[in-house]
């Protein structure tokens, strides 16, 4: 493995017969105890990088190293294990993986800085997993959210699409980051899709002694056995508790917290499923797709841009959006832009540009008769739309892709994302 | 007054007496209580626009009408009366008045559609007031605060300047939809003013019986009177309850609801102060600009930009913002972004733009060391910024108009921005 050091750390290192993934004590001005970590690219040349057991990293100056001492050796992977044989009593599950922090196990463990955790040994690192269900290893990628583009989306949509009817219910192990995207996306391109999909990830990677990932997964595979009905949700820790796990409607979750372990949250509502204990318990779910027959729609166009409007916006950013079929505007209030704005909004619309309004409150929703300034707005043609801005951004993206009318594809209720 | 109406509608009005303001009842398929609002430009030319006792609005179609009763005539505007002399034994505080839903009430009431009600009719309608300070009125803008720009945040800071020696505190009457914005600027460039600034407004207009103007408003004047400690605040209702106002450190509060009373929230963390039962409690509040005097620094340059990142974000949007001087992202999670974006970003640091990164989660700060596209994006020359992204923008917009250079600006904590 390669671990970004050279010159004067390498050479500290090899004297000491130290490397990367060694659990080791380094004695300087004080005791350090940690793994040792890559290099990061911009950290300077003189310092080892220690993952601490808190989880957090540090830098250590060679210089004033007096000891290194070796308390564990990097582990060696584990073996591959076959899963256990499928049991005919247990329901069958599809386990996804398409990276995140959920499947870094082993990268955090040697230091590896890519996931790096295949759905095969995410199954095996939870073996009681395997006494609930039958649980299918499917890898399909390998990448943190933040990487995840709208191909992904249509490659997961592809595979869900092709293996769903063998399984009880799918789940995707994917990064937190940009996962309410991902989860509105399927909702719209596999409406209707008779199969529960679940997306899992975790806040640490499973290697750490607060990991979420174990308890998350399990939610998930609870709430499928447990006949959680047919739509796309989310399941993520309530609280920094481990007691419960919340089920989000998957497009109307947002990411709300940057690192605690409860970060997801229904935004205007409660989650559609609590897991407590183990026992699957409804709360605000009502049917996801209100009727609407299996019929996927996978595609997707990426012209369509999302704008958080504030004071001294530069209304000719919105210019060099003429290629776009939609923009979403993420107004102030209850759906508002300055006046600043108007002309060229105006000018986009007649351009045939769909324009759409979300609020960037968290919570509550557009409504845009109140005041003059909505009033305005609805009279130059922008659209009220009464879900959360990312779910937006992404309906927009698809519903640019299909045959239908943008307009009206956005203000019809298709996957519970209107609260 | 412009009614906006003509035609049919305009005879069906005259030809039962009504107007515009007038209290009335429609007899049509049911019976519509309300007040007659002008028209909206983008309804139909068949309908009367009426403002329910539940203050929304509904358009009654002239065609189905069979009476049109006056319940009350408009009232005429309330008579314009001094304010009380000034007594020596009460705190003087200025009251400027910037528009917005607190400023309303004879707009709701009358059916104008602009912010009407000056710095003067704000006092007098909470005769209150006048009993715990000398209240001076000051109009300075009547704009919904959606209108509010950079250029009218430099009068509000020149205004506070120059009159802020002479009085106890500051009263800045401001919409509810960018206060925050407004805010964060006042609390840079007046960086150490020792008179209290407390900005406040309202959710709902002063003319509806669950307006929270009143108390709003006392919070701010009680803060004052109890000699809360200079800074930048936001006061406004805790929750729906009339009980408690918080009093939030102006860098760190966010309009976290569209439409509710409890609209502002301190972001990671408690507010500063509340006050309950009218009287003002401590919580956690510290220095807010941390022994910085008062030196003001009143200018502000509009090349700067906001970008949310979402999956599929086109990174030629990037490439238009050459000539920012700063760009703050609003990356997912810990502070990330796409690595399709890496390139571009990297040209825009090559091109001496700072490039700042912040949260799109609504809780937690970015830590950019944590993940490999963290600290990748740290290689490229991307500012990790532990604040909120709309106080990061507008210290951006300030830094950019000052001669210091943008990053130590923007690094450094100034005025309790960095939670």
């Amino acid at each position: 493995m390669p671990s970004g050091y050279d010159g004067r750390v390498l050479q500290t290192l090899d004297m000491h017969g130290a490397g990367v993934g060694d659990r080791v004590a380094i004695d300087s001005d004080i005791r350090y105890t940690g793994t040792i970590m890559p290099r990061y690219h911009h950290s300077d040349d003189s310092h080892i990088v220690l993952k601490l057991d808190s989880g957090y990293n540090v830098g250590v100056s060679i210089l004033g190293i007096t000891g290194i001492r070796i308390l564990e050796r990097r582990p060696a992977p584990p073996p591959s294990t076959p899963p256990p044989e499928p049991r005919g009593d247990l329901p069958d599950i599809l386990l996804v993986s398409t990276g995140g922090t959920i499947a870094s196990r082993i990268d955090y463990r040697t230091g590896a800085v890519t996931p790096a955790l295949d759905a095969a040994q995410l199954g095996e690192s939870m073996p009681e997993l395997y006494g609930m269900a039958n649980i299918r290893p499917l890898q399909l990628l390998s990448e943190y959210s933040e990487n995840i583009t709208p191909e992904h989306w249509l490659e997961m949509a592809h595979t869900i699409h092709e293996e769903h009817s063998k399984y009880a219910g799918i789940i995707l192990a994917h990064g937190t980051d940009t996962m309410h995207y991902t989860a509105a996306y399927l909702s719209f391109a596999l409406a209707g899709c008779d199969t529960p999909i679940v997306l899992t990830g975790s806040q640490r990677s499973s290697d750490r002694a607060s990991s979420d990932a174990a308890l998350n997964l399990a939610g998930a595979v609870s709430a499928i056995i447990q006949g959680i009905p047919r739509g796309v949700y989310i399941a993520m820790h309530h609280t920094q508790s481990d007691d419960t796990i919340s089920i989000h409607h998957g497009t109307r979750a947002r990411k709300s917290h940057a690192s605690a372990r409860g970060a997801f949250r229904t935004i205007n509502g409660e989650p559609a499923y609590m897991v407590s204990g183990g026992v699957l318990e409804r709360h605000s779910h009502k049917d996801y797709w209100n009727g609407i027959a299996y019929s996927p729609a996978i595609s997707v166009d990426r012209r369509a841009a999302l704008v958080k409007y504030h004071p001294g916006y530069d209304t000719a950013l919105l210019d060099h959006m003429s290629e776009c079929r939609a923009v979403i505007l993420e107004g102030t209030g209850l759906g508002h832009v300055g006046r600043e704005a108007y002309h060229t909004i105006q000018s986009m619309v007649r351009r045939g540009i769909f324009v759409g309004m979300t609020t960037q409150c968290i919570e509550g929703s557009v409504r845009m008769t109140v005041y003059e300034s909505g009033r305005d707005l609805l009279d130059i043609g922008v659209v009220p739309l009464r879900m959360v801005p990312e779910t937006a951004l992404v309906k927009a993206m698809w519903a640019a892709s299909r045959d239908t009318d943008i307009h009206d594809a956005m203000v019809s209720d298709m996957a519970s994302e209107m609260a």
